[in-house]
């Protein structure tokens, strides 16, 4: 089963922090697709079935950006 | 005989873009240390000898990033 979720994150600023951010969030187990809007900030993870949001949280933070708190 | 010039970069907006211009003007021949500071753009150029800025500009190009107007 495929899942899909968004997230938004803070603090990119330029195409080097969407690849950062797009490989740290790629490496998360069971991800299968990344797709980072820097204008909005928008992140949407694919993933062969669902992906704790902590763990994104956790990619986010080693790429060095932080989520948008909602 | 060091030679030390600086130049304005305009664009960058981030670690990352501070990496990737240190990074191309570090592989001039004869340069022997590049400074950025992100919030001026300036990029100080210390190298052995006189360096031609048109190689300063082609490898600012290459990062992603141009010199400002002078």
């Amino acid at each position: 089963m495929s899942s899909t979720a968004t997230y938004t994150v803070v603090g990119m600023t330029c195409g080097h922090c969407v690849r950062a951010v797009t490989e740290e969030v790629t490496g998360i187990p069971g991800v299968t697709d990344v797709q980072v809007d820097l204008a909005s900030g928008a992140v949407t993870v694919t993933s062969d079935g669902p992906v704790d949001p902590s763990a994104v949280k956790a990619a986010v933070d080693e790429a060095g950006y932080e989520l948008a708190s909602s």
